[in-house]
């Protein structure tokens, strides 16, 4: 494959859709094909999960990590591999890092099986960038708010949880330092944008 | 736990549901407390799950078998488990080994692995007593046709992949002859459901 696969993660509010369509559109204006996309729901069955998994009531924890992992190996076999197939970008909000990130850190389970279970769904396809976008919960949850943003599930959840969420994320980022860039999300959405760029340029020109 | 786990087990038309029920009638004739459930669609979660995997279009394999896997643990944490914690008798269409009897023989994935994703799903519990109804697979699509059965997606496809089911089941069943009992499902139901209670009432009496 030789296409690039391009993802964002951080909790909410972060900034990722404002950062997944500014790179987007500068990707597209160079002529690039850009396959931009999401998980939960990045498909006609994930979309379908990505309900139950947000608004279906309570689900055990294998049972939603499970879904995830279902939601996951659909996008990446009908709609990821595809792309990388035929050198598209894939501008992608959250991935594994975000399951590892919630449910290991937040949940019950431990990360280690949650990263076996979705590294079998995607046949092992990691990213060749993972952007984490940095912020204190706090933060985060009053900037989706003046947005109009509306509650779902993982909001209504105590602050605390966010918290242990952004930990996971820093930690696998240190785990993975190449794979990540790591930026303060409260930065001025262009000077993030410029971020990032210096770090796609490198990787499309390969 | 202190209750009883009893699955059935069978190619499509093998009786598994007649023969389910005459046993939740026996039992509760006696005084047993009796859950009848099945999988995929035991639990509320569970019948959406159903609806998207029986007739919701195109699902790769690795999705569809976290799916099943999904539902499994939901329907286990929520119904399978607390009604043993409580003593009573789960009588239950269906199971792990319909999973690697399915996806495993019949399909593109290792039974290994889809062994390893159901294990993890229901914290390894395993039936105390499993009952393969043991059919040719051409005699199970005419029984079911005779019953007026709708088509859904496993029985439309064609009957070389029922075959391989029914040897994947006949496998499993010789590896794990302790747990099986394989009956031949041609028989007349009365004399089925009299083996299944030989084998069932010295498990009653533990």
């Amino acid at each position: 494959m030789s296409g690039l696969f391009v993802t964002l993660e951080g909790g909410d509010g972060a900034g990722k859709s404002t950062q997944a369509e500014m790179l987007s559109g500068w990707l597209s204006e160079r002529g690039h094909e850009v396959v931009r996309t999401r998980e939960p729901g990045g498909t006609t069955l994930g979309v379908e999960l990505r309900k139950l998994l947000l608004h279906g009531g309570d689900v055990s924890p294998r049972a939603e990590a499970l879904l995830y992992a279902a939601d996951r190996a659909q996008h990446i076999a009908t709609v990821v591999r595809p792309a990388l197939e035929r050198d598209a970008v894939v501008v992608q909000d959250r991935y594994i890092d975000s399951s590892l990130a919630y449910q290991g850190a937040g949940r019950v389970l431990s990360a280690e099986e949650v990263r076996g279970i979705s590294t079998w769904a995607v046949e092992g396809l990691w990213p060749d960038l993972t952007v984490l976008l940095d912020i204190d919960p706090e933060e985060g949850v009053t900037r989706r708010a003046s947005r109009g943003g509306s509650d779902d599930r993982l909001e209504a959840e105590a602050i605390e949880f966010h918290r242990a969420v952004r930990e996971g994320f820093l930690a696998l980022a240190k785990q993975e330092s190449d794979r990540f860039l790591v930026l303060d999300a409260t930065a001025p959405a262009d000077e993030i944008h410029a971020h990032i760029l210096a770090a796609v340029s490198p990787l499309l020109s390969r």
